[in-house]
């Protein structure tokens, strides 16, 4: 398959596309979110009901199932959809985030990278390479290449040489056959629009069969983000389906959208669910807070996930502050599903060309927090 | 209803009974086991799952309630059943337990208690017959009498004084009119074969629904709990459930099944997850062992838990290491599922008078450790 047959664009709405991505397990609609398994498990929740809340395809972490429970032990297992039992997609990353997130425990050389496991401070090195081929073995339907990004305010000569890097090994990693799973690589670019577009060039011009905004979500404002989103987009092509890595929030998702941003991932549904804070169409909503105490409303009223369909908010508030673990994992599907839903809520808006009015909607919704 | 006509035996095997106890929401087969929600959730798992387990009854703490979230909290949100969203039958304990369990929270006259929060150091004081009309406002189905329980090794004066007070108590809890919902006395005597016997005579002549054997697993060798097992039984109405309240490993449910006992609590399958631990036919079997990281069988061969229709131990080991939420509901499914399909063992057992063949072959089976 060619990369123009694995992503069609069915509608557009000013920059904004209507696309299904073909993977070897099947079609995702765009614009789609993908839940965030880092250990193999969407956090709280089961396959099943990952599936329910509507996503289609996940994100793995190749980094952190390489050094638990290893690489070469989920591929003898059958891979990783088996190991874990997802029939849908799978996407995993380089473990290039983590060049960033780790800083100590990260060795970096052109030739690769030398990650220590902070459970037993053991050494796993990697080349570009041998990051593609290990997210082969583990049988990934979406393969990242390995990257570098910058935190914001990193200076413009360390930006360039990390982008640089990147452009290198995505030109390594480029060389691996990945057969029917797709191969996506990476901009870098640091937040210098120039940079940014450089970088776009270079990696549109390896072939890829889509490409992820890397780099970004890294303590920028806005509109910084905003236009080094608008710099990549401009320089790749437009048949290829593009991936803002690390996005969460339901207005920054539709503003990405609007500008030609097809796939999300985000902790940040799961990570808030932890905290006791549901996601609804007004705005988040903490169920610390007492005044919830005697609600019998659910969440959200015209809500079709598990914990609206069967409890209370003072039920899950109760649950919440007993420590129960059952509320973790309904406010984890229930912001999965938020979230499941606005994306089918932006493609439907998209297909009938009206989702800035959708957008500006649902930004005064949460503005006004009716209903929280 | 009398009590007569909520408790039916089908199938008598020696001492043990096949019966059926019918409460305002529906019935309970008996032999029976209870999984327990604690703060009105059984930990880990929502109520549908807990229902697939075979489970036809809760058991919830009207202590634990009481002070977090509030009995009229869960009155004002329509009862016990709504608020955790569990539509079979709810037995809630009274709070005898943590008289022993909470040592110096609480105050202890013949009026009754003083419960002190361990949460806010609020003191809750509560009478016997304030204790039954708690778990009326809760709505549950099989109430239990506030009794006091003396731990193993109490010397046999204090263990007279607290069965004294236990009858005292007894018979002011009978006063309330509890209406549908099933009333049990707690026989206590602690582990002296005559006192128990004693209170075995005091609690059944005070017409309960049902009878309790409290103040046993108090840390007693099982030899012990046996014969006060045995003292109860010989001393209670045959027509009447008895419930052994706090035991859970399978062979000592079949001994106490084979003596006469129908209905069980206990955290264990539950506790036991949370520690990695499956419970299989040939015995308990703990994930943190290296020998199950490459296993690709599920936890149990021929289990129809969700956790082995969809998973390998590998993977289940894998999800426990990494602390995932996810480990913990499936091993609390699989143990409370395994507990059901003990109880669903026993009783098919009773019926064919093989309850003794089948307790044998069960013991064999963890002696040998077989499959583990």
């Amino acid at each position: 398959m060619s990369a123009a047959e694995r992503f069609d664009i069915s509608a557009r709405d000013g920059n904004a596309r209507r696309g299904t991505l073909h993977t070897a397990r099947g079609e995702v609609q765009t614009p789609a979110f993908m839940p965030v398994g880092t250990h193999a498990s969407v956090k709280a929740c089961d396959p099943k009901e990952v599936a329910e809340s509507g996503a289609e395809v996940l994100l793995c972490n190749f980094y952190h199932l390489a050094l638990r429970p290893g690489i070469d032990l989920i591929a003898e297992l059958g891979g990783l959809h088996r190991f874990m039992g997802w029939s849908g997609a799978i996407l995993t990353d380089s473990g290039g985030y983590q060049l960033v997130s780790l800083g100590e425990l990260i060795e970096l050389e052109d030739s690769g990278v030398t990650f220590r496991s902070p459970y037993d401070g053991d050494a796993i090195q990697v080349t570009p390479q041998g990051v593609v081929e290990g997210q082969l073995k583990l049988g990934s339907d979406v393969i990242m290449v390995l990257d570098q990004p910058v935190p914001f305010g990193t200076p413009p000569e360390l930006a360039e040489l990390a982008t640089r890097r990147t452009h290198l090994w995505a030109g390594q990693c480029r060389q691996v056959d990945t057969g029917d799973s797709l191969l996506f690589g990476i901009v870098q670019g640091g937040f210098d629009v120039g940079l940014r577009s450089r970088s776009a060039e270079a990696i549109a011009a390896l072939g890829f069969d889509g490409v992820a905004l890397g780099g970004l979500v890294m303590g920028e404002p806005p509109q910084v983000r905003q236009r080094a989103v608008d710099a990549c987009v401009r320089n790749l092509p437009d048949r290829l389906p593009r991936y803002l890595m690390g996005l969460g929030t339901d207005l920054d998702l539709l503003d990405s959208i609007s500008r030609g941003v097809d796939l999300f991932d985000c902790v940040l549904p799961t990570r808030l669910a932890r905290t006791g804070t549901a996601l609804t169409e007004c705005g988040r909503i903490s169920l610390r807070h007492s005044r919830f105490r005697h609600v019998p409303q659910p969440l959200e009223a015209d809500c079709d996930c598990p914990a609206c369909a069967n409890f209370s908010r003072a039920y899950l508030r109760h649950l919440y502050l007993a420590g129960e673990i059952l509320a973790h994992r309904m406010l984890s599907l229930h912001n999965l599903r938020h979230l499941g839903r606005l994306m089918a809520a932006a493609r439907q808006a998209i297909e009938e060309s009206r989702l800035q009015g959708f957008t500006e909607s649902r930004r005064r919704q949460i503005a006004q927090g009716v209903g929280r």
